[in-house]
């Protein structure tokens, strides 16, 4: 299976992007191309099957780049510099008319929706550029001093024009694990999947939260656990990492065990939380199928989901 | 090897702290006991072996709760509420005549100083105490709108007076990798140290480096292995992590593997980057013992210095 918006292919270039003269010349190069966003949504060519980022050339960016929030490099592909450039503070109406003259058939999407449709460099790229235009949105000003702030590097540092304070973006590193039944009494193994009252339908999925302040890792998996569903957990392993750029978590995925049988969920996080067998979650229905089943799936692009299938795969 | 600040004992209580009446009775309970914290130092009873954080009795602490820039819940500890306070806007001989007189004997120290002093237990807790003042002090303001923020919920999250966002302690996650050089010519294991121009002596440690927005745990360690000693890796594997209150970030250690002989290092990262046999290793100076060692090991408290304890162990 695949994991979703961890395939990016870009060279980040993280000691160029800090020389002013090489970035100008970059923006100036017509082999450069420009990916818009507005409103947390990117723009895609939702027409080519899969789906691809609108990737403008920069002699038909002026327009965009002279009237972005933030235009923010990306990294070279192929050869060619990406900017992605948020056009938040240009009319609806008007940027969608930009960009459609630029890019005909072109149209700003939520990656939340087209996600899975996405090839996973395609998805990479989005969620990365989405990312990064979410962070200065959310940072023109200092959070020491209250002063504005100006970007610089690029748009991979924000400098206080106050205090003279550098902000870095910002990770939020959350944990997400998949808790197994220890020597389950009947011998049919089963994991623990909870329903959080804020998620659409009746989707069941793995437990997860951020990470707090002087804890590790593995003592973040430990206290959710306990938290969400009232039970201990042994035998914590790392599996794999996830961005998820909505707005900008990094997805840390683990495995556990438990021998506590009876789950006792909070009922202020969760609404229910259950072991379930394989053959019970291969009856879930799809996220979003809307067709009334009991049980529905996480998203395709998520970690949680990849949890899931390497269980029901180890299960035979 | 004890691997420092992954050792808190505090229950957080993460769902309590949520409640102000109930933070109000844990401040009014003679059960509760202060830490108080000024410009980022600890105040410690250093004449204890080891070492121990002062936990002031509240109805002794009443001048510094009155006068804190904040009060922070930490968590409960053998049943007694444990409070941070930063008495940064105290004046300092103010600061130091009143903690004299309810812990005598007790000092502000730096735990960057006396950090590998401590035992398990106190050194996470200080760690905490310490991450989270220096959160506070630095995000008094909003950094969406500029305005000033106040704290709430025990001092877990901070919210803005004027738009009204959430703002939560930030963790800045970071990799740190351990690489060896895969079928060394000779036969005897190798490992990759590189030497920091900003660290003190002439300590050589493990490649290390802040995750970027939109990249998974082992692409940043593949992508600062490449940026810093210009080599590739291969065989990524995740060890253990360590919350790094200075100030703010968690330590994510992996292992490596290169087959890449001759590393490249950035000279604007790193002033030498080689591979080290165990027998050299193990001839390394102590971290600080300015004995005029050519190599120093990096500082005791480090997860750089469990990679290199662990890697050491299995070359027997």
């Amino acid at each position: 299976m695949i994991l979703h918006y961890t395939a990016m292919a870009l060279t980040r270039h993280g000691d160029l992007r800090q020389d002013p003269d090489w970035l100008r010349a970059q923006l100036a190069s017509d082999r450069s191309r420009v990916l818009p966003l507005r409103a947390d949504r990117n723009l895609f060519h939702a027409d080519r099957q899969p789906p691809e980022a609108a990737r403008i050339p920069i002699d038909d960016a002026a327009l965009m780049l002279a009237n972005a929030r933030e235009v923010i490099y990306l990294g070279h592909e192929a050869g060619r510099a990406l900017f992605a450039a948020d056009l938040d503070d240009i009319d609806e109406l008007r940027a969608e008319e930009l960009v459609d003259r630029a890019a005909p058939g072109s149209r700003f999407l939520d990656l939340r929706r087209i996600g899975t449709l996405l090839s996973p460099a395609e998805g990479s790229l989005a969620a990365y550029a989405r990312a990064m235009t979410a962070w200065h949105r959310n940072n023109g000003f200092c959070a020491r001093c209250g002063q504005p702030t100006t970007a610089m590097r690029g748009g991979h540092m924000r400098r206080c024009d106050g205090c003279g304070r550098e902000h870095f973006p910002r990770i939020d590193p959350a944990v997400i694990m998949l808790v197994e039944l220890a020597d389950p009494p009947d011998g049919i193994p089963r994991c623990l999947l909870g329903r959080h009252p804020g998620l659409p339908g009746r989707i069941y999925s793995t437990l997860a939260g951020y990470v707090d302040p002087g804890e590790t890792l593995e003592q973040a998996v430990a206290r959710e656990v306990r938290e969400e569903a009232g039970i201990g957990v042994t035998d914590i392993r790392y599996v794999a990492s996830q961005p998820w750029p909505f707005p900008g978590s990094l997805m840390l995925g683990f495995r556990a065990r438990s021998r506590d049988q009876e789950p006792d969920f909070a009922a202020d996080e969760l609404e229910d939380a259950r072991w379930f067998t394989a053959d019970e979650i291969r009856a879930f229905g799809e996220f979003g199928d809307d067709r009334g089943a009991n049980h529905e799936l996480p998203r395709g692009d998520s970690i949680a989901r990849l949890l899931i299938a390497q269980w029901l795969t180890e299960q035979g």
